[in-house]
């Protein structure tokens, strides 16, 4: 397993859509830092703003309105520098790769210029109701790789 | 024990601090809405921009350096209506009594107009290193009596 | 608003249901302690015990299937004592009241003989799809009651 | 990059270690199933009732006395299967590789026979104080390696 380098913030595509997130106790844990588990969910919180806000596919219709799942079929993440209580910091989700029934996402996760985590996310589209996989619907489908396109 | 009933945004102070948040998925249980306990950490982040934003008084400082914890000897919620994930709400904390080693505050939650939570949350200053009350820096002091005062 | 009193296990009702829970690292904050809002979700774990071993009333059924929502209409705790990580409590919820379409428990988390922290917990039952309040189904108000006797 | 394949319960180690643990309200989101980042917490926690109960090296004592941090490097999930509430799960982690200052881990979730989630969570051993890596102490190393050999 060979460990990935930080990019600095300014490395990431000019095209690329952030939202800021910051640190907060309650994410933290006894040793002072990021617990592992909630930069997986800030991730998540990110992705949830990159469709609304860049996407312009409303997220959370997807799921109550549509029953469309965006689970995820695999997340990992590196873990390159501690985030501590307070810190602000950018979130940087790109499209990395968009299939028939699942698309990968490469998030970054700047203070500054330091890279502090990157996490890859690979997301299964699934019929919430008859939990079965089902292709990427085209709306969302095509605001993928309008977005991928502006990164490029 | 009595029902409080909800107020609108508007019947808020003035002078008050508000912040913004938005509900996550993974705020969410599988009924749909916030789960209860995520209030109460949305709440302490609201308090957290609060200390930094109002107060000017570093809350992260005062755990990591000065070592003094904020934590709770009481917490309580009454839940007026769900929040449902991709909701924008917007928090206000408020001092509502200053004592020698704790202090209360009352947070309020809105979607627009409407009141979901109100939470009162009774913070007894500590030495986080030797466990015991400890009073009211008088930096703290001072920078909550005069946002109560703003308030007022 | 007066403090309540920590109780001894041993003065706990002898008929009453007791659940293990151990503190995680994950449930701490910097501040090396249980971090508050981790308190409602060990509580609510707890409740969950209650049904499914003790009232045997399946909880997740009751969601699921039934569509009747156990949301809380309102949560208080005391915080007497801080939890810290690696700590084996028990947890011992009581019923307190029974309405028309609510009741109360009282959670009880003992370290030993040491109560750590006491919760109050108010919940409304409601038809999770129309969204409205309902009376407390009758398997489940008859379950309660025999518990609340059990305990008396 | 390749999809693992799940295993039965049965083809882990005879000797392995496993802990259960149950799907609560609260782990799960609006799709009803576990919200991703909880089985990265739940997880975690399976690591502590290893290092307590099989490795007998107080996880809890590492971090608060000795001032060892197991923060992690790297942690991925492949999800199989999702988690329901309710769900009871045996948590096995096994130990995959023991470097200077570095040990990796792999942990199996399975629901009876099946599979639903595996990890493999790349820890670094640091000096919470300095933050910096420091080599595996030799109590710690030992049990990992006596662990790793009892699940040949």
């Amino acid at each position: 397993m060979s460990r990935p380098t930080p990019l600095p913030f300014s490395a990431l595509p000019l095209g690329a859509f952030r939202t800021p997130a910051r640190i907060r106790f309650g994410d933290c844990d006894p040793a002072g830092i990021v617990f592992f588990a909630a930069w997986f969910a800030l991730a998540n919180g990110a992705i949830e703003d990159l469709f609304v806000e860049e996407l312009e596919v409303d997220f959370h219709d997807l799921h109550a309105r549509r029953r469309l799942g965006t689970g995820f079929a695999h997340a990992e993440a590196d873990f390159f520098s501690p985030g501590l209580m307070g810190d602000r910091v950018l979130i940087t989700p790109l499209v990395t790769r968009i299939g028939g029934a699942s698309y990968a996402l490469t998030v970054h996760v700047h203070r500054g210029q330091q890279e502090l985590v990157r996490l890859h996310l690979v997301t299964a589209t699934t019929d919430l109701d008859a939990r079965r996989a089902v292709p990427i619907p085209d709306d969302l489908r095509a605001a993928l790789a309008a977005y991928q396109e502006r990164c490029a």
